[in-house]
């Protein structure tokens, strides 16, 4: 059971959904960093519910509370606590009791494990509302990585059946990557938006929601990042992706596509270009032997649909251990793609923060 | 740059392909343990080269040498330590340059990183050779696993453009599991086997190479195993899948599946069956907010083409820094597939022995 | 640069002494446990100030908030954090710079390795205030290590030239320990404590400061806790008891005290009590092979003199590079020894909880 | 259960006293390193047997084989696997069984955790011969660290009542601690060889052995090594300085000495020195809030009396749970001080380069 993550950067995040607070400690970061407060809350800004027309018009302070670490705007070096408070809690004292596990949530799994001892509400310490934290330590590194050269961007690849334009994955720039960020609703190709957005009006419609994919890269990493057998950029990227609520997903350039291909057609060879050595494709999406190549980091996941859906679903009584019919109530996002854009991308800065503090 | 992986169960792997050993120390092991070294035999020899038609005819001798932490065929508690020698070493000093990369190998990270100073011959400590230390200590794993009633199966699910039947996902029996493990070449649809090999025997032809993917189940797994945000059983075996050469892409369940999906179809409700709670279907690859619920654990891994190919290649020379074409020479398997089959098979065994040790 | 300990039960300690809170997060505690809220506040005020004659007046409020991972007083399996804030916090915008470091503190070695950067104010994140979230995060593990068993007593061995009775190293009951834990000023023999108190008062009235040793020992430990050679009981404890300010050593049974003695008088026999292996001695600690043995486990620590004392001291000034004499102001304890206590107790019993849950 | 150590370096050391063979994996290493063979066979010589009047006669072959990472002498960045080969080891099948544990040795508690199953032939994987493979990882540590400007030195300082002349702490150099690496039998003042040899053959006419003190002193450190709360310098070389079987306590500076101190005569001061920042004492042993301050790093360990005596001693029967008493023949050494020299150096040497490696 471990909510704690890195080896150079150590990422801690605690909290509940409807408990008092969330947050996170950050310890490892380097000193004298100058923390752009108005980046930070952009950043979260990013991933909070009611900002477009597809999500849910819940609303929930995100404003992060910095406890420690930083004096006077800069970091100390000490670790970087920050705690988000929770407005929406009760203050009552009472203790839920899980009768029904809604389908395709950790509830069912997460009562067993905890002895029901879990905190149920909102999904507890499972909920997505608890990205947050890694959304703020993501733009700590974003900031960070920036300063050395490093672009991340992300955008959603694929809603339902309606796809964006990929990334031209040898060819992809620093100032693409930041556009996107700015973007309400990350697309390559504007006319997306429309499809997707009609796409997932379906599906609320239908008391459905939908799935999809985010694509994410990043420019500027040098040859050489990541390494040995089990400490590949691959391996690294993938525990903290995984932690995200609804991946169940990850693959690296042509990911799956490379099983129906021919190496004489995916092989990314090599050409001197203005002098230094540089691939002509870029089909491994910029890592080989779990090293960055030098070409763009290039991948995606996979986001299964919000399972929290209106539709009557099949259960079980857990006091009474009865089948029975679970409807949900409350808003919830179809599409937790828009948000999950700027988690994806948190998670890939963090992670290649970590790499590089070798 | 790190060869260790595990938190209760450590493995460090060392070695290169043409160095004078490879092997692997396993830390952390319980003692008592009988080893069944029949069956490690056999588990090496599955990944053997020259075991199927498909496969190069190079002859390995991976026989396993333990060195510490077994007497008299039991586990004492102590590291175990073992050691495969490398019989075709040239005893000879010399020091092979890295002039012209292979496209799509490690060879060029890897000069980059190693200030070329790694050992280059067949590809050294990034070989492919270097997944026989970890069938080694997967089989080890599967014995303790077996144990506790846990089977763990794998085939190969799809060769370019050919299919074999997917694992039904919430039916998968420990016998058809252990089945596929006696298999030559794996695969449930036993019609499967000579499309696959036609396949093959095309791209071989071509003087090309074909991609595929792996798919792994377990079963018997208790519900509540992996946890919090960051100790995702996802991310704790992904960690270990992406240290095999050539994959680039992990999914769970459905996986990218996902992304054309409406909750609707695939969130997984319960049902009570036999006095229990039981899943009436299972998309999401038996595992739920990070934890396994219950069901088979089903994930699948992307593997590219093997990158060694006798076609001529696009690349460098990194010495004289011009362009050049390459030609790969020897003999290399035009499809990794089915020597990968018990790799996949050992970094799950192992990633769910670490877990289950919390 | 790490405030992370713990390989089951980590704890991530955050905050520096003027800063606006310090707290814990505490990642891998066990769902279920009702915590004893009188208990750890109890312990809180065994470490805090102005509860002896011997301790400065100065009054902090160390409250433990507990912001996630309990709920209606029940731990839940999710992280636990808790916040103490510094109410003596000033809200001005201001940056002290670090001119003239205090001898034997950490404020030089601190301003070179964080540029400067780092929040000195009372020392920072480097205060033994600090500590605090040890002490909360130890009466966490004392109470769940009190359900296994395991009791946990310590007392000051020696202030000055003053010492008490050490433990009977194979004879202490957890009887003795439990009746120290109530003890304001913590010795085994009560005339000590007057002896010890004139002791520091001397120091005192020479504006100076006393060092001493701390003995610790717990109870109800099964054999074999611990292990293989990089994973002992000693080293473990020791990485979280150096993390104290001011211990500069840690020795387990006889010590430094083997150095000038035969193994026919050291050695600790065995024999059958009871019809159980029991030792027919200590001198050992307990602890054989990094193994707990059976018999008590018994360590002690060294604690230099408080180093921020008003005589005046030679220092130099960061800015000029010129000698110069600095008097510490301020009121500041004589003597950590009585407040130290608590602290090493907390050290230990989150060492030995982490090492039981293997 | 863990003979893995190390954050940045990680040494994994395996076998059994006498197995097949003993040796190391130390991965993460730097690329590059031409490693002095030379120097780390002198090193293994130091801590072999029969060296010293003082030592046991007995012959072991000590001779590292290097099985990878090194290629034509050189550092390749993958890991590093040692080997030695135990050559007094019978080939016979047979099983000891555990019925008399020797008194202070690690036999009893490893019995019980273990369930018997540990190789108990020479005390197994807690032979003290397990530190020959920490002294091949520390002789590549010291190269290392030499070319950083690093010199690392120990002596005995104590054995028995005889005491060598202490390191002074704050003017200590280079020279004399590298010449301190070429003695036989390592002390600063001559004078104690002879009367220290006299108190060890006093013990060992006496059929006793005797404990002692190890000092060890590095020049050449960086201020700022090391860090916060739980990553001290303190902590992470005594975690290391724990795993050498006999060592019972480390401290630092004056250790336990500052219990009986006051600050005013133990505090640190600063001076402007050749235009720099230099203590003007080093009681602290050069580490100062868990970090390096630019004086020596000095620490000191204590080391029991070898437990194995020839005189008889008290014991049980594990089989008839009956008292008995035990004579253990063969030649043990009746100081193990001598050659437990470069192994606390080597801890210390390992230990540092995994900080510095941040």
């Amino acid at each position: 059971m471990s909510s704690v993550i890195g080896k150079n950067i150590r990422l801690s995040v605690f909290g509940e959904s409807h408990g008092e607070a969330i947050g996170c400690v950050i310890d490892g970061l380097p000193s004298g960093i100058k923390l752009d407060m108005d980046f930070i809350n952009a950043e979260m800004a990013r991933r909070a519910p009611g900002r477009h027309k597809t999500s849910t018009p819940r609303k929930e302070a995100d404003s992060p509370h910095i406890l420690s670490g930083v004096l006077n705007g800069v970091t100390t070096g000490a670790p970087l606590a920050m705690m988000i408070e929770n407005t929406n809690t009760k203050s009552g004292d009472y203790k839920d009791i899980l009768t029904v596990p809604r389908p395709s949530h950790s509830d069912y799994p997460a009562y067993v494990k905890f002895g029901g001892n879990n905190d149920i509400r909102g999904g507890g310490h499972f909920s997505a509302r608890l990205t947050a934290p890694l959304v703020f330590a993501g733009a700590i590194a974003k900031q960070i990585l920036a300063d050395k050269g490093i672009t991340i961007g992300t955008h959603i690849l694929q809603v339902g059946s309606v796809c964006d334009t990929p990334f031209d994955k040898i060819a992809v720039t620093a100032d693409e990557l930041t556009a996107l960020s700015k973007k309400q609703f990350a697309v390559v190709d504007s006319a997306a938006e429309d499809k997707m957005c009609a796409e997932i009006e379906k599906y609320k419609k239908d008391l459905n929601s939908v799935g999809g994919i985010i694509e994410c890269a990043a420019v500027g990493l040098e040859v050489g990042l990541g390494g040995n057998i089990f400490d590949t950029v691959e391996g690294r990227l993938s525990q903290i992706l995984f932690g995200i609520p609804a991946v169940k997903g990850v693959q690296f350039g042509l990911g799956f596509g490379f099983a129906a291909s021919g190496a004489k057609d995916v092989n990314d060879g090599y050409e001197i270009k203005d002098g230094k050595v540089a691939l002509t494709s870029n089909n491994n999406g910029g890592v080989l032997g779990g090293m960055t190549n030098g070409a763009p980091l290039v991948l995606s996941v996979a986001i299964k649909p919000t399972p929290s859906i209106a539709a009557p679903q099949n259960s079980v009584n857990l006091q009474t251990m009865q089948n029975t019919t679970l409807e949900i109530k409350g808003r919830h996002d179809p599409c937790i793609l828009p948000r999950a854009v700027p988690v994806v991308e948190s998670a890939v800065a963090l992670g290649i923060l970590d790499i590089i503090m070798e």
